[in-house]
């Protein structure tokens, strides 16, 4: 068990399987005449964030932690996706991005004071150990599973595997 | 980092924010004179859990990861909760359960087999540390946050930080 495992392939793997759950919506939408608008702007209350939101903060959680952890400034995004293909291309881009952090530094961030924006006037502090399991990676997996439930609301197939992803498990 | 760390204090936190809710959630259904029922049996889609299967999994990733990580077989519970004190009640017994397994037992987990069944028929194999990053927390947080969102889809006033609950967080 290192920092590095528990942080950058599951913002990965969790991403991908992202990727490939805004495919199904995409076929969704075509198949049942839907304006695909529907499905992004779609949302399970007025004050939640609607499917892109979702999306965009999923991939925050991801390039923000790994950043913060590995030392280095977060890239910034600019929050305007308006497609499947526009939000597709910010979960490769941010798939990318984790690929290229140092394990080594990853892996020696668990004592390290990790300070970090929340909300507009407020900063948080935490231990990067403490800062991976009790925030970065509660926050990643809800905004992946709000994105996966707001399109299962909307009727999309999608299942338990498709939330999952490549996870490496054998099946006896 | 330590597969401990990255297991128990998580179910714990994650749990007791889930009682929390289940409060609110209580509260709210007395004050809006909504049958508790018509909150306990909502899901966001047909053949999806409803919100007292969301709980009752939630629970069951916490004691069966835990569990297994530690060597031991995993408690059986009946589910046959009907109320919000009887889920609150299956969360405590999780709880208390958690807090009883050895530490140094999941701390030295990483590389061990773990053989968990998959629905009635299959079962899956991965090393501790990927069950527990890959398995184990990605279906605990699916099924917390999903729990959730059934709630706020019902109307139910919860946040962030109802859902994050009691993290070891400084504001700064």
């Amino acid at each position: 068990m290192s920092m590095y495992k528990a942080s950058v392939p599951i913002f990965e793997i969790g991403l991908n399987a992202l990727s490939a759950i805004l495919d199904k919506a995409e076929a969704y939408a075509e198949a049942k005449r839907i304006d695909p608008t529907v499905l992004l702007t779609a949302r399970l209350f007025p004050d939640m964030f609607p499917f892109i939101g979702q999306v965009q903060s999923a991939c925050d959680l991801a390039k923000n932690a790994g950043a913060r952890l590995s030392g280095i400034d977060p890239p910034k995004y600019e929050d305007n996706e308006k497609t499947f293909a526009e939000l597709k291309a910010r979960i490769a881009k941010t798939v990318t991005f984790v690929k290229t952090l140092d394990a080594r530094k990853i892996d020696a961030s668990a004592d390290r004071e990790i300070t970090f924006p929340l909300g507009p006037n407020n900063k948080g502090q935490m231990k990067g150990a403490d800062y991976l399991n009790h925030f970065a990676l509660p926050n990643f997996y809800f905004h992946l599973t709000t994105a996966y439930d707001i399109l299962r609301h909307c009727g999309v197939e999608i299942g338990k595997r498709d939330f999952l992803g490549a996870i490496p498990m054998r099946m006896i």
